[in-house]
């Protein structure tokens, strides 16, 4: 079997969790990754392999049969993603909610006119989130959603809280309020504010003499960040932090509540949920399936942009269509 | 917009879920029921829509888009599903694991010979459960399934007690052991017996004067239904057994935990659940989505038989591609 050729575009702790997740999947390979830095200084874990300055990726343009994008959604990938599906099939965890429809028409155009196809906002959410919303709310039409997200480490928030004076360090963590998850789950439909959905937690390491008064009050009072949130502040030390709370776990839940029946008289939940011990690892490996998945449907002639909606689930397995019936159907 | 024309064949507990699950989706319409038994002694619920006798079902063949077969998997389907696929577009819930590449096989032979397009085995499980253990293997390929049942009606549990000698009535419950579940979200990956996973809870009428003790023995020494499990049995009267039994309810859980990492350093838990109030209503449910993805598979030329695998997720939602992407990804 010809095995998948993979480029890594972007190495930091996703390009690091796609480069573990490929040694998973037998049948694909890691030729090349791409680095902004100059190459001798980056050291990859996977021997064997080339490190090139992304200025040269068109180089490996009949060498790669999918490159993965692994940059940020602020800035990276809406330039990264267009830019390169003009040469390559791409995939990217293009995750700025808002600005998708944007992003997708950008990638669709390039790739059309490049013959080559991208799939973009590849992760859990977007991504596995993404999914199961569309299928339990196409299987009970009349009904409702909730998404919480948690227990997990905010990076966005965690930086807020390290720009206030006199913190050292912190690190945030998002968490969904278990009264709130069981009124969904108990079928109620209720209307949850932000402040119902979830607390958020904060560890900060303050500098020497600093005011943890104001410190504490600053956090709190943030807006956007943590002023409609019930929050918590715990101040400890360096040494407790790196400790405690150097893990990146994420995770959260998906539900929906709806009814069936002539007069809507039966209930039904249909929940999923995700417990990870490392965020960037897991997303990156929804992107490596979703890597084969956009290999096999660019084989089959597709180009333009595509997003896990459009694929067939059976593209996303090393299985075949047969194996999979016969083992999991 | 023009509707998608729906027939249902058979009318038990699945075709009166199709029917219902029919008026929550806008861009269907049901237009006939058929039936083994005279049509004129069948009472549906949608005014205005024909009940035919199966023999007459060939005069629909031009006025049916997708027809919604409703009969059981044990002599039903393994014939109707085959012979109607040369006519019609077919959606099945055929849940006989074990012969599904069977059945797979002879509705893909006949379907491109009648160039129309079957999915077969759509439901929870087979159907949704069987996706989700496809979409988290495939993620984490280096991980453990789990699937739990319940706490839910067994129909067959529930009937092989009814055959005991002196029992009036009975209905069998499959109920997840708790502690088997949370063994499997702490990701320590057991190996776990039948007998570990699920007990068996039996609610039975006796006839007046029979040997309690004699059918509790019958019961809970079973080959098969009862023995390999932890049974409780619960002698009650016709009358409880009504006020407090007559709900068919399930649901159960799907669980994969895997390892990520260069060491597999990192676990992750996917879990996905459901929490159904009617088994066959949300069964049809997924029936009725899946009916509305067979007719634009089968539109965009495709025929033969495919599975929930091969279903692109967006062609089961009645919004477009655009609309979900915007608020769903």
């Amino acid at each position: 079997m010809k095995k998948i050729r993979i480029g890594i575009f972007g190495y930091g702790n996703l390009g690091r969790g796609v480069e573990s997740a490929i040694r998973q999947n037998e049948d694909m390979e890691l030729v090349a990754v791409f680095t902004r830095r100059p190459p001798e200084t980056v050291r990859i874990n996977t021997e064997g392999v080339e490190v090139c300055h992304v200025d040269n990726v068109l180089n490996f343009v009949d060498k790669i049969d999918v490159m993965i994008l692994c940059g940020g959604s602020a800035t990276d990938l809406p330039t990264q993603t267009p830019d390169l599906v003009k040469y390559f099939n791409v995939v990217d965890s293009f995750d700025t909610h808002a600005r998708i429809p944007e992003h997708f028409a950008n990638v669709d155009k390039e790739g059309k006119e490049g013959k080559h196809l991208g799939i973009i906002s590849c992760g859990w959410d977007p991504g596995m989130f993404s999914l199961n919303r569309l299928y339990a709310s196409a299987i009970l039409p009349d009904g409702k959603d909730y998404t919480f997200w948690g227990k997990g480490v905010s990076q966005g928030h965690s930086d807020a809280i390290r720009r206030i004076e006199g913190v050292v360090d912190a690190k945030q963590y998002t968490i969904p309020v278990e009264s709130a998850l069981e009124a969904v789950r108990s079928g109620s439909n209720p209307e949850l504010t932000t402040r119902e959905k979830h607390t958020r937690e904060c560890f900060v390491v303050a500098a020497e003499g600093a005011d943890l008064a104001r410190i504490e009050n600053e956090i709190k009072t943030m807006p956007n960040y943590f002023a409609d949130y019930d929050t918590t502040v715990h101040f400890i030390s360096k040494e407790e932090l790196i400790a405690n709370h150097s893990g990146i776990p994420h995770g959260g839940f998906v539900i929906r509540s709806g009814k069936t029946g002539f007069n809507g008289e039966h209930n039904h939940i249909i929940e999923y949920s995700l417990k990870l011990d490392s965020n960037p690892e897991f997303t990156s490996s929804v992107i490596v399936a979703s890597a084969r998945a956009v290999f096999r449907m660019y084989n089959e002639g597709k180009t333009g942009c595509v997003t896990m909606f459009d694929v067939p689930p059976a593209y996303l397995s090393s299985k075949s269509a047969e194996e999979l019936r016969k083992t999991m159907l």
